[in-house]
């Protein structure tokens, strides 16, 4: 078995369910702090799965990280995307200059940004600077799904192990949270497939516009998505194999990203339809993974919504938006950061001096301020 | 004419629209920035209008203030709220001593909490503290508005008169965003009677649980807001009216903020159903506010989407948060923010080399990434 293999199985092997014993000392938290009951909305539930996923009362949120997977899809040459390929590397030297849309919305939610080359096409001149770049590219981009697989199983497993030594360095770096990113011309593609793949419904239905196709060009992808199912036949139930064939590397560094990071108690925040692609694999591998995971926002992309629906996931923003990047997932940070605030931060009702309302069993029910 | 009153009619007659050229301006730099056009959702039309709103490309979001106006309400003996009214007095310690949620999301908006005691009932004894406390109570809590007006035209001149005062202060002051909060136990009955009396719905379509009433409780509360409404016939098309009759002295503070707000070009940032029922007193006086004004978020509380409706006002986020305080505006802040950081910050296709898709006179339109 090889390195790649083993590191993988074992991770998956690891991830263990959150207590929801934490859950419960949460909420009796929650209900002493001065505001009616629930008021605070999803903010109140935020604050209290982070209690369970790091085991603790006053949960962190210091140090955030962007991690962006960028990588080339040969099936861009069926023509599925108006950018051309080389915008990936382009886009790669962008983020590590700094100037691109998800360092801007990393720098507002006090998170770095680190990109992990795992396929790019062509070369990437340039060394680390505002973020951190990481080579381990695996091939220059996958193969043609429309033809056959996008990638051996050797290569799919080797992208999914650089997304877990990620989440182990940032565990190792003492990060709380651990956003996904992700860069590669062509990838709404390999998403759509990977969902149509994993829920059996037809490639229609889950394949976008993208950033603004118009009819000819979408029925076009569609059938791209179509014949890229029917060339590989990829089994519903083994993500490994949806991913392998109809995947994509950064796709592939996703998945081990999650993988890695449910395993190190890290909080995992998606992003977009591509991330959650990545997400809805690791999933699939390991229930538990969706435990350690908060969905950033809902992308106008059809396939985004059935890929929260079926790993159990609201997504806590729709600001339409659909750049991926980690772009939603800086902006959901942000949120989280908000709700472990308020739930730490603030003053109980004895502490205060502020009179709570009668409760359920001791008078009549809240009735507003 | 007392002097509120002329300072009112004033600042209203001094509110200009903005100018839409730079919001065409904005279009142009948002076009040449590394990213698929539209791709970056609402964030970007929140910069264009930051653009137009301060009349540069460069918007400034550093300066930012949430301006608690809290106030009692005599409707409050109608047993409207499980809350009895000493709360208000009470939270208005709690905010200035730093313990509410308002302060805890304000910290991490970088923003200030002021509180202003517009209509509190009871003693008010605490300094200023984490938060400013200004006092300006025009009386100790409103009438109760099931049996008369609520306000005098003086009283509610004088409150909208305070909540001009700080938007003139904040100007001073170089406060950029400034966002609107509230505290005020029954203020969600005033506010129901607002929405019913400015839209002509029947209260029962505009009058919520608030934190959570049963049936029995929101029947009582429906026919509470159908006395008031009987009582005192308020002139739909005349804002002013309907405030003195049914609103309450925090919502004229607010309706007032948002005049003086608009008139000095600052950032409305609304918050919840009762800030949204000041704003929307505001835009009735000059329809001009509007421009100025964004919609934090979304409440549980039914009245609050048709007054957003009615104002035009889509919310940016919809965290079923239904506490008002301010929390909301503090977290719709974040979201300005990262849309101002990513407008101003991101590189241009020419700057970074980055290759553009084929505009769509040059070739086929964008097909996605």
């Amino acid at each position: 078995m090889s390195d790649a293999r083993k590191s993988v199985l074992e991770t998956i092997r690891d991830i263990r369910h959150v207590n929801t014993e934490w859950i419960t000392r949460a909420r009796q938290r929650q209900r002493s702090l001065t505001k009616p009951p629930g008021s605070l909305g999803r903010l109140e539930e935020v604050a209290e799965r982070m209690c369970a996923i790091q085991e603790r009362i006053h949960p962190d949120v210091s140090r955030r990280r962007i991690v962006v997977f960028a990588a080339d899809h040969g099936v861009t040459v069926e023509g599925v995307s108006a950018y051309p390929s080389e915008v990936t590397a382009q886009m790669v030297v962008n983020f590590v200059r700094g100037g691109a849309a998800v360092n801007a919305l990393a720098g507002v939610a006090n998170a770095d940004v680190w990109v992990v080359d795992v396929g790019v096409a062509a070369p990437v001149s340039v060394g680390s600077g505002r973020a951190r770049l990481i080579q381990r590219r695996v091939r220059n981009g996958t193969r043609n799904m429309a033809q056959g697989p996008a990638m051996s199983e050797p290569e799919m497993l080797a992208a999914v192990a650089a997304g877990i030594e990620q989440a182990e360095q940032a565990a190792e770096d003492g990060v709380a949270l651990l956003g996904l990113g992700e860069m590669g011309i062509g990838n709404t593609t390999a998403a759509s497939a990977v969902t149509a793949a994993l829920t059996g419904l037809p490639p229609s239905r889950v394949t976008g516009r993208g950033t603004g196709v118009n009819d000819a060009n979408l029925a076009r992808k569609v059938s791209v998505v179509e014949r890229a199912l029917a060339q590989n036949a990829p089994r519903p139930n083994a993500p490994f194999d949806v991913l392998q064939k109809v995947g994509g590397l950064e796709i592939a560094g996703l998945c081990g990203l999650c993988l890695g990071g449910a395993r190190r108690g890290r909080v995992l925040v998606s992003d977009g339809f591509i991330a959650t692609a990545g997400a809805a694999l690791a999933v699939g591998l390991s229930g538990a993974v969706a435990d350690y995971l908060f969905a950033a926002h809902l992308s106008p992309e059809p396939g985004h919504a059935v890929l929260l629906e079926r790993i159990g996931q609201r997504p806590l923003l729709d600001l339409e938006m659909r750049l991926g990047e980690g772009t939603g997932a800086a902006l959901a940070m942000n949120v989280i950061g908000a709700a472990v605030a308020a739930f730490t931060q603030m003053a109980t009702f004895e502490s205060a001096a502020v009179t709570d309302a009668p409760g359920p069993s001791e008078g009549p029910p809240d009735s507003g301020r």
